[in-house]
């Protein structure tokens, strides 16, 4: 029994020790290595701005400008000021014409005098066979980048509390009229 | 001593490797089953948009619209592109002249020009006995539905740190001028 | 043998016992004491309204107003109604010509008829030698309190998936055009 407790007790303690300084960490919320993510996905959004002309087939419009635009034409000084808000289809290639498998609803606003840069704040709303329920996101966009990352905060349905990141490319724009997006979504917490 | 290191370090090492598998695929993130809401509320609140006319009692205002629009009349094709800013009164039951618990702040904007559908960032601001402190929503609204679900994305005060989901339901409305909604609240990380 | 197994197996159960007792705790979200924060920064920015006179230094412009307002002067009834975009410099003392170590941009909304009461949604965006990435904030800011707190609800970069809560404090104001904020960020979640 003396013995026993000599060789099994420590190991029992140190094992203990672990799960605490594990439970531990964790509780003290210190940095962790990058997760993987646990769900990935690829998708297009195209949004056609209203200019006066197109309300057949404009799927966001000017909703508020500075003292020096208007709600019809994008402001001068690199559209400070404007805000839009779209719905627009969000598509699985980068064909406007394919079928939409949800919309991108909400708004986006440029905020920068000197260059294109803007601020959003949306959702993926999906109501089809494979997804249900909505991705909301919030975050800086400095578009003239190549790439730029924007915080997935939140989902319902399918992306119940999710969280990740959102990595935005521009995929291609025609004047200020049309612009498609490209999304990478990688979620690093799914239910 | 064999025998014991035969039986009792198995059981050791499977203990071990059971924490390090558990450990191991929360920081995977992989799918879990839904959390029981930690903490459940239902609240209401009231919003009266201003019209032109009832500047007295009005609790919100149309601050942005489309090149169609203007601030007082709601504007054609569904409202699309209708900013609101509001400060709305909560109860907590259907009784727009019960006392206020809190105020729910923020804005919500229509963003569809085929259906009613809106978009939603706001606050529940508390200040009571009972409660102190902020639940920060944001999310798609699609108001026609009976019931849809938003994020909450934060809290603090005594909803530090929160997060959850909030399911919405319009219990009543008069025209364009008065809605009350209910807010299911159900939060999933308490501290 | 006996013995052995009366008085080690009964630990292993018990220590199993205490594992998933603590995993279940953390899966069903139940309250936990609050953590320490795991990053600590505090920062100023500066913000400078476009009043039709200024347009050379002017950081921010309104965008949005209630009918009885206009884009050059905030409204009467406390500006509840104005939507104010924003792109301030940031700075790590009060300041404002120091060097900017990134960018506050997104915007805040006057939203209360009886006192000043704003909600806001905006971005820190850095790119410098010290941090690159973003931090991402949304929340109540009833700008009467001496402190306030809003949510951190996501980051990119070196703030990937970061959350937490930020403390926002006017350490000076000019009238209606100049204002300066302090903001204590602490984040509860790092990477």
């Amino acid at each position: 029994m003396a013995l026993k407790t000599l060789t099994s007790t420590p190991i029992l303690f140190l094992l203990l020790l672990l799960l605490l300084l594990l439970l531990g960490f964790s509780a003290a919320s210190t940095p962790r290595p990058h997760p993987r993510p646990c769900k990935r996905m690829v998708l297009y959004f195209h949004d056609i701005l209203y200019n006066g002309y197109n309300s057949h087939n404009a799927t966001s419009a000017i909703v508020g400008s500075p003292a020096w635009g208007d709600r019809v034409t994008l402001a001068g000084q690199n559209h400070f000021g404007n805000v839009v808000v779209f719905d627009d289809p969000i598509t699985v290639d980068n064909n406007l014409h394919s079928p939409a498998v949800g919309r991108a609803q909400g708004f986006y606003l440029y905020d920068k005098k000197e260059i294109f840069t803007a601020w959003v704040g949306f959702s993926f709303v999906f109501n089809s066979t494979q997804h249900k329920g909505s991705i909301n996101f919030a975050g800086a966009d400095p578009l003239m980048n190549k790439t730029r990352e924007i915080s997935v905060i939140g989902g319902t349905g399918d992306f119940f509390m999710t969280r990740g990141v959102a990595t935005l490319m521009t995929d291609a724009f025609e004047g200020e009229v049309y612009f498609r997006l490209r999304v990478d979504i990688n979620l690093y917490e799914c239910w």
